[in-house]
């Protein structure tokens, strides 16, 4: 994966989509670094979980975005899937409802947040109201512009609150997506995620993917930067991902709080009750 | 583990928590067995999900009660991480926040119930409103003897709508628990998961019992009956509530939803795209 430069043009068509920058050099060897994460990262999570319930208001969002079939669910099961799952806050965002459109745009998102000590997961998220309502022109150009600095100080407000923001774009091709969905129509038991009206969103590929190459640049700061997962292979997306949490977590570095009580004491009582 | 004959007495100390009933015969066949049933488990939530996308209304609710150490967050880390983490909805109650006082005891739990197609879990449950409750005299005895009338209808207007509840009482010896408790006191790394005031509930064993025995008579119902599950030994413990969630949804046999458009179509929509 790639950290996006803050501040300077994106341009996707120059990111090869089944490229494994960094990563193991095959499937099986992917598979089995990705596998090896799995006790390191519940580890982690089992001190950041420790830390929070004594006070310390750290905790990491994992944000999700990319095109359809690009695999934000697969990430959730391959890799959310690795930690301890009553630590994880997982949020799929899906069109809003009448009562969400009756609020700013950020009012569902801030319902949804990790709480200290917690890992929380964005399946699509805030980013979706500068992508889906930039390309299908869902509410004025003016309010669209306004929507990234919005994002700006909410995930300032966010870091400054003990929140490490780890925004991913997975990046698929215009083909691969083709074959995933035409993978789904070939299985009758994939039929449920089948949705026509993902091939009219798949006619406006280029709208999506200039949208998203200006949400990343506005909206690529130093303290949340944009990460761009290529995700053609699944194996590589999941090590990525992985990996990624991996380093965020060894950098925050929760500890387990100490005792706060009288140890040999406790200790006493329990031995001499009957 | 058993499932508690409705309306009999319950006497717990006639139940040995070190047994193992109709479980594999050692540690490492049960691990073994626990591990083996993750496929099936996830294979059976993807079709639960997939029936709930298209108007299916039917979810598991798990509700886990024991004493402390009798090993709830154990088995959600366990039984619930063979789970896809999308489809769950955990929920672990504490002591009511005054803003939940402020309602009926009910109200925290509904809010917090799977949505069709989930499995939710909850890690103790609206029982504490009559076990610490009635143990601590929180509320008048009046009370709480109406409340467990009032679980009653909640449960079968859960079931009525779709929930197949599922309640496990893990059961522990209070030896055991010693030990657990002692467990935790020599491993510094454990301290955050010990309250001194842990000691003092322990000290309360007998009125828990009692409370406990209560509960599951007056509250195991033919649609919504308590399971107790022997819990000294974890991976028994793990094996049984495994055993239990796929033995529900292998009855609840959910099926992939048709297609309910025209898939030919759609395939030549997708190939004829540039």
């Amino acid at each position: 994966m790639l950290r996006v430069p803050v501040g300077e043009p994106v341009d996707l068509s120059a990111y090869d989509a089944a490229a494994t920058p960094g990563g193991p050099k095959n499937k099986a060897a992917g598979r089995a670094a990705t596998a090896r994460m799995g006790k390191p990262l519940a580890a982690l999570q089992e001190r950041l979980w420790a830390a929070g319930a004594a006070g310390d208001r750290r905790r990491i969002l994992l944000v999700l975005q990319g095109m359809d079939t690009s695999g934000k669910g697969g990430t959730v099961k391959h890799v959310i899937g690795l930690f301890n799952p009553s630590g994880c806050r997982i949020q799929a965002f899906k069109a809003p409802t009448p009562q969400e459109l009756g609020h700013s745009f950020l009012w569902r998102i801030r319902r949804a947040l990790p709480r200290p000590g917690e890992i929380g997961i964005f399946d699509r998220s805030h980013y979706e109201d500068v992508l889906i309502a930039r390309v299908r022109d869902l509410v004025p150009r003016g309010e669209i512009e306004s929507r990234y600095e919005q994002i700006n100080d909410f995930e300032r407000s966010l870091t400054e609150d003990g929140v490490t923001v780890v925004k991913c774009f997975l990046h698929i091709s215009y083909d691969r997506q083709r074959r995933r969905l035409l993978k789904r129509l070939d299985n009758p038991d994939k039929h449920w995620k089948f949705d026509p009206a993902d091939i009219d969103e798949r006619a406006l590929w280029p709208a999506y993917q200039e949208a998203y190459e200006i949400a990343l640049r506005r909206c690529g700061t130093p303290y949340a930067p944009w990460y761009l997962v290529p995700a053609d292979r699944k194996w590589y997306r999941n090590w990525a991902v992985s990996r990624l949490l991996l380093e965020h977590l060894r950098a925050l570095d929760p500890q387990y709080p100490p005792a706060d009580f009288d140890v040999t004491k406790c200790r006493e009582r329990l031995l001499k009750g009957p």
